[in-house]
């Protein structure tokens, strides 16, 4: 018996808030699933960690939400599904589903010219989680990716590339920078990976800098989109007439209600302190 | 005896790689000095942790420089500064010089209206450190903080309003954005301190941004600077003839040397990994 409702719900994790754009995704898609967030906002950023300790935080976390009895785990955030899916998978008694391979899997079925760009923080660069993912699922397939460190904190900020002159000018100017860089360097590319949580709210500015610099079609990859996507796939007797809840636990407290709610699209209403 | 010739060394101790704009202020004025300096890059950042953790890691990368002999500690990263000073000087056995106490007070002593503008990370600003420590020197003097969170990663990428077009159109839109609600908060400022290490290196695009916002000329108090002042103070028998060598120890390499030599102002020779 779940918290919420006769069917168990669904666990999303992330060591911040990212993951809220991967909740908003599944709410989406899956209306009337409920679902447990846990934010672990004392220890963000995962990324300049060893692969033993966000292993050992992760596990600790997913623990966490098993005893909140969630039936399906999303680990949202791109550190941990690239140090720790295979030991959260082998360890853990419910389906995990991580960050990378589903936005790599769907990379490989859009592009049509065979270059694929992935833009990602630092972290998720240097771990070549989508270049080894993007390779499993085909070879011929060639990966350039990117790093773009400001633009998670200007997500964070809020400054999206739109309302206020000023914040949309630092925005513009930054993605046009990054992606310019790729451009550079992948000239032919037909598709490119949003490989971080935050990306989703920089969408519509991406999409229109990558439409002022290729001359063709880029097509934008979200992984909380295909996260979601492969969540419905994962369940088939997902729930459409539930409650929806969502609770959201958080290990720190500090901005979390107020930049969620951006993330997530609505207001955030309940919102717990946990000590893991 | 110290590690590098017959007098012991200057500690310098930071969260990350911003306190080496410290290590290069204390340089210029104090070349002899030999300084030890350690970044603890792999549990960047502090600001947001608790206060108990940022006091535990204070005193264990204290604990590691007084190892090194040095015989006066600079503690450069403002979290601990705010959350530790206190017990760092009650349990060293070595001077211990914090990172906000000299910008506030050069600050007061600068300023003709009394309205001093700070910005800083939002982990200084809701500490209000600098607020308490001003507050402490002359009661009438009005504080207005600001957090500008955009200016790290800027600073870290080395976006610093001169240079490529498109990066210096988003440190100045950003340095516009955060300047122009200062202003509009603080119109009499005529006083802005650099509250956190990173600052320095935007400090010609602050100047010049605060030129064109205020009418009247703002004076920028630097806090690397100022505590480097301080630390000239407190050393009447400093080097002058010495080696002027530097040690610097991180707890997790990435990046470190890269961005460290942009701070610093020169190469980083030795850098080495060590476990606290």
């Amino acid at each position: 018996v779940s918290v919420q409702g006769s069917v168990k719900p669904i666990g999303v994790f992330d060591s911040g808030l990212g993951g809220l754009t991967v909740v908003r995704a599944l709410g989406e898609r899956l209306p009337g699933e409920s679902i447990v967030y846990l934010g672990d906002t004392a220890r963000v950023p995962y990324g300049t960690k060893s692969a033993d300790t966000v292993a050992r935080y992760s596990l600790m976390s997913a623990g966490f939400l098993l005893r909140k009895d969630v039936r399906l785990l999303l680990v949202a955030c791109n550190t941990a599904s690239a140090s720790a899916l295979p030991r959260l998978e082998r360890e853990l008694p419910v389906p995990v589903l991580g960050a990378v391979e589903p936005g790599a899997s769907e990379a490989v079925a859009a592009t049509r010219g065979g270059q694929v760009g992935v833009i990602g923080t630092l972290a998720t660069v240097r771990s070549e989680a989508y270049l080894r993912a993007i390779a499993a699922l085909d070879g011929r397939v060639d990966v350039v990716q990117l790093a773009c460190p400001l633009f998670v904190p200007l997500v964070e900020e809020g400054w999206l590339g739109d309302g206020e002159p000023l914040e949309a000018e630092a925005a513009y100017a930054t993605a046009r920078r990054y992606l310019g860089e790729l451009r550079r360097r992948a000239p032919r590319l037909d598709v490119l990976v949003l490989g971080c949580t935050h990306y989703p709210l920089l969408r519509s500015l991406l999409s229109r800098v990558a439409g002022d610099l290729w001359s063709h079609e880029v097509r934008l990859v979200d992984s909380a989109q295909a996260m979601a996507r492969r969540a419905a796939q994962l369940l088939p007797d997902a729930q459409v007439t539930g409650t929806g809840a969502l609770e959201c636990y958080v290990t720190d407290e500090a901005r979390f209600s107020e930049v969620g709610s951006r993330f997530l699209g609505r207001r955030l209403t309940h919102v717990e302190k946990v000590d893991l």
